[in-house]
Formats: C-alpha cells, sequence, structure tokens
C-alpha cells in the first residue's frame, strides 16, 4: 500500500460521522516512545536509527489491529508521496521533510498510524471521528502495551517515559481533539476561545495548512501537560471540562447567527457556495475558506442539495498533494488552483 | 410625469443599442447657456431667479422633439424623487440639492434634458445611445436654435455665449462619451488610457456613483476646452480621433484577455456571476463592480443566458435611490442591500 492508494478518499477521522461531529470533526491521541539503550534522534547516528527503525517496524507490523498494517519508507518517498500523508495528518511536515532512516506505519482505515524516528523513535497516533477521546484511549493504551511486549522502552521510575523533547516527559501524551468554529469566528468571538484556551494551559493550531494559522476556521486543541497526571486525568478533562465548553460556544453563536443575523449568515454561506460553484481559479486556502462556510450551512440546515460527504471530501482531495498525486504528477500553482476549481465544480454544481 | 414615472426601466441611452455599444456606451453634449439681462447664479435674487425659471420654463414646453418633454419642479420634489433623477444623469447631484426656485424639463424618451438654474441659467444636454456624437450635436443646435427665437441668450461677440463659470465660455459646450473598460483595468492598462486623455486636455469622471470615482469600469471622458474652437471641431476630434484610440485600446486588451488570460478572465466573470446569482445582501457599489464583469463576459462571448438588456436593467434599477423609488420609499442601507440582492437573483438566476 502507498500513498497514492490513500489518495482519493476522506479519511475515516474526517468523515463528520462521530459523535457531536458538526463540531469536533475529530479525536486524536498521541504517544511519544524511545528505546531504551538507544540515544535520541539526532544524536543516534544514521547506523543506529536504522537498528531502531527495523526493531520497531518488525513491532508494529505485528500489530493486530483487525486490519494489516502497512510500512512507508519515508526517506524513499517522494515528495509528492510525503506531502499527501502530511496532508492526510499521518506524518507531520518535519518527518517528511528530516534525513535518514525513518518510516511509518500505517493502518488503512487512517484510525492508527506510527512515525519512526521522528523526533522521537517512536510516536503512534489514534485517530477517531467526532469525540471519542476515551475510545482512543482505550485503543492506543492497548496498543502501547503490544509494543512494549516486544520492545524496551526508555522509562524511568519517578520521571515516565522520556522523550527527546522535555515537554512530552512523562506520559508522552498528547491529547487533542479538532474542531470547528465558523460561527466563533464570524461572529467576532474566536478570542474569547482563545483566550479559555490559553488559561486552560491548552495549544491551539490551525488544523490545514502550514504553520499555526487556522484556515478554514479549524482549530486544533490540545494539552500542554505531560508531566505529573495521569492519562486518564487527561482525557476526562477534554471530555467532561474543555471539550463541552468549546462545543457550547460554538452552538451558542450559531443560535446567534441563525436568530439574529440569517441574513448575513445566508449571505456569506450562498457567496461561498456561488463562488466555489462558479470560479475557474482557486486557491487551496480559498477553497478552505469558503467550504468552512458551506460546511456550516449544511450544519445550520441553510444548504439544500450538497451533502457534508461531499463537503468533506473536497476539503481533504482539494489539497495541493492530493491533487497533484491524483492527476498524475506535479502541476505548477496556475494548473492546481485550475484543477481544484474544475473539481469543485463537477463536485458541487446540479448539472 | 414624474421620476417615479421613469425609474422603472432603463434609460434608452443606456440600453447598450447604439453603433459601438459594447464600449461606447452612450454619447452626450450639453450646452450653458444664461439669460441676457440676469445676473448669473448664485448673485440672482429668488424673485428674479423664479423670473428666469417662468420664462425657460415656457420656451422649453413649446419644443417639439416629437414627443411631449415634461417640466419637473425640483424644489418641490422629494429628495427621492431628486436622487432618482440624478442617478438617471437627468440631473446634476449639485442641481437635486440647490436651494431656491429650480427646475428640469425633460423629454419622456430622456433622449432630451434641460437643467433650469442650476450653475448656468439653463443647461440643455442629448444623450444618444452608442457612439452618435454628431447625431446629438445636429439636435442640441436645432434645440438651442429654437429657444433662443424665444429668449435672449446673454452672448458677447467677442467672447461668444457667457457662463457663470470662465471654464464654459464661448461655445459652452460640454461634448462627452461614457466608456466601459473592463479590460483596460483588468490588463493594469488602465493608467494609459488616463494618461493619453491628459495629454489630450481631457476630463474623465466616474459613470455612477458619487464624486469621481470610476465604479464598475465606466468612466465618462469629456473635453475642458470650450473657448476658441467650434462646436463642430470638438465633436469631429471626439468621433475621429478620441473614441476610435479609446476604442481600440480596449478592444486590444479584450483581445489580449481572451487570448492569452482565458482562465483568469473566465474566473472573474463566472465569479462575478457566481456572486450576484447568490449574494442575499449586496452594496450598490459591489453590484456595479460585478455587473460590469458580466457585462464584459456578454461582450466577449463567454456568457450564456443572460442578455445584455437585463445586466443593464440591473445596473440601472440597483442604484439607491431607484430601489427605494420601485419599492414604495425609503429604505434603510440594511434593506437596500437585502432588495438589491433579491432583485438580482430573480433577474439573473435559471430559476
Amino acid at each position: 500500500m502507498r500513498a497514492s492508494d490513500l489518495s482519493h478518499h476522506v479519511s475515516k477521522w474526517f468523515d463528520g460521522s462521530g459523535p457531536g461531529a458538526d463540531i469536533v470533526i475529530s479525536s486524536r491521541i498521541r504517544l511519544a516512545r524511545n528505546l531504551a539503550g538507544y540515544e535520541f534522534l539526532p544524536c543516534l547516528t544514521t547506523r543506529r536509527q536504522a537498528e531502531v527503525m527495523e526493531k520497531l517496524t518488525k513491532a508494529l507490523l505485528s500489530l493486530e489491529l483487525g486490519e494489516a498494517v502497512f510500512f512507508i519508507d519515508v526517506d524513499a518517498s517522494s515528495a509528492l508521496e510525503q506531502d499527501v500523508l502530511v496532508e492526510r495528518h499521518l506524518i507531520s511536515r518535519q518527518h517528511a521533510r528530516s534525513k535518514g532512516p525513518r518510516g511509518a506505519v500505517i493502518a488503512p482505515s487512517e484510525s492508527f498510524t506510527a512515525m519512526i524516528n521522528e523526533e522521537d523513535h517512536l510516536r503512534i497516533q489514534v485517530f477517531k471521528t467526532g469525540l471519542q477521546l476515551r475510545e482512543c484511549w482505550q485503543q492506543i493504551d492497548r496498543i502501547d502495551s503490544c509494543i512494549e511486549e516486544k520492545v524496551d522502552y526508555a522509562f524511568d521510575p519517578g520521571y515516565g517515559y522520556l522523550t527527546a523533547c522535555p515537554t512530552n516527559v512523562g506520559t508522552g501524551i498528547r491529547v487533542s481533539v479538532m474542531v470547528h468554529l465558523p460561527a466563533l469566528k464570524m461572529t467576532g468571538q474566536i478570542d474569547k476561545f482563545f483566550n479559555a484556551a490559553r488559561d486552560s494551559d491548552l495549544m491551539v493550531r490551525g488544523l490545514f495548512g502550514e504553520g499555526t494559522e487556522a484556515v478554514g476556521d479549524f482549530f486544533q486543541v490540545s494539552n500542554q501537560v505531560t508531566l505529573g497526571v495521569s492519562e486518564e486525568q487527561i482525557v476526562d478533562e477534554f471530555v467532561d471540562l474543555i471539550v463541552p465548553k468549546i462545543t457550547q460556544y460554538e452552538a451558542m453563536a450559531r443560535e446567534v447567527l441563525l436568530n439574529q443575523q440569517s441574513d448575513a449568515v445566508d449571505d456569506k454561506i450562498q457567496r461561498a457556495l456561488g463562488v466555489l460553484r462558479s470560479a475557474r481559479l482557486i486557491s487551496s486556502q480559498e477553497a478552505l475558506f469558503l467550504l468552512s462556510h458551506v460546511r456550516l450551512g449544511i450544519n445550520l440546515g441553510r444548504v439544500d442539495g450538497i451533502s457534508i460527504d461531499a463537503v468533506n471530501e473536497l476539503f481533504m482531495l482539494t489539497q495541493p498533494a492530493h491533487l497533484q498525486m491524483n492527476s498524475g504528477g506535479a502541476l505548477d500553482a496556475d494548473h492546481r488552483d485550475a484543477m481544484r476549481a474544475k473539481m469543485i465544480r463537477s463536485k458541487l454544481c446540479v448539472n
């Protein structure tokens, strides 16, 4: 299985089918682990990096997840293949553009992915659609134990799991939800969300695009503290406190839009749809921005005849690397913009 | 006949039917005249201003133009009625908002209009669709002579016709064409046009909207010199030199768009149409801007199923005063924007 086999469809975690997925797109838990007896990256020699990869790949490929996981040699992959994996959140941009022996082990459903020799020797992730953090935790905890039966993790009785960066030490856990907050953005209340997140020691990043910018009103909210609290405590705080608060903010903002600014919100939604159905050239940033409004429109019941599936598919497949992979190779920006516009029209236009 | 009787349809001069009207929307000639024995405005007392109005109205109402002209008491008109006349280019904004006895005499076809007690005692104008400046001149010269048979114009054998502002003295003529130059704008060459106009002592102003801004790529090009040249010379220069040059510039820019930037121009045109067909709120400025692109699209053969008539109608009837007059009274900006969007959708949408 290769990146090109994944690039034709939407990742399961983004399909909008999970609980509360009109606001909480997906849940993700990541664990950072390192092998005992090996230096942290980047102090690891290439030869020893290859040894780490061999050991971990073997352990990961023997996992029994109900589907056969597959290995991708990231170092041997083309830039386009790497970018497809990045756009699907299966590997990090840092992992894609790094050097030396490194790989990924991925479940075809994309509910599980592991990066080998990224910042740590091993980073495993479980994704689920909607708010399913407890389910993510149960699954990743089981996977982690299975791996630990086959390899020796670097572990300190005082600190817990040891990691390359001290911010991950202890549990090595990162719990995150991807949320869609277009109404908070439209009503000018997004700062309220940012402030509340900062006060709770949460990190907020954009879901799509490079860096931390949040294109299309998608945000990734994650914990920053990994030491001194148990994994269950972190998950419970997300499920019982943080996510309900974010969801409530956004839901209230949607109510305000519907009840007090229905002309303005319909205008934004319909214009977005009008431009998507008409444009002959469209950048990925603009497409995300407009699709975000259409997604809101569908969730508010203000758009007829377009499924959330169609919109989710466009979110994912109009990304630059997906677009190029699915059209057979590298394209310059102008051609990508033309092809993206064509794909969107064919998906959203009636005729 | 009243302003409200005019407000439902497009002025003849804007109907796009004249020669070369894909670029030269319309032709206009205006003459400035004053009565002998009366002070110029604003030195004229209200009583004597009323006398001037009475004399001129009488002379104008007896004109035989093949249609019965009608009088509008501008001072007694509501602001909305005045604004409809301004939006139709039948009176100036200055005339609408001035004080004291003043009026307009208008032909129902709107090919002829006279302002009484604007900057001069009398300003008569003839409008025609497309490039028809010679025809405008023949008609206005004849009308001017008919009026002169009934009143005494202030005339000096050395200077010619005397006017309130020295820039009009001599012939008192202003010759102008309204041109649509979207391709020069899109290709970034509009400055070439401005520079050429300035070098030829021409004045360029916007056609729609207040002030001199050119919304929707419509420009009004007129002469500045009125002294020392004959009316025929000015008209000839426009018809033989100025207008062909402008038309050639724009036509070449349209060729460039079609041949070298067809994706980009189709994108602009289709986006404009998409937004016009989708928006729930739209300002008059944005409507003009987008309709201008659609007009270009029709003239380039890139838009199917929409007539130039429909677009011209929208240009005129979506203006703020027209919109309010046709919906029965004053509306705030939000309601105007909603009503404008609705009118545009009903005109441009298939279903």
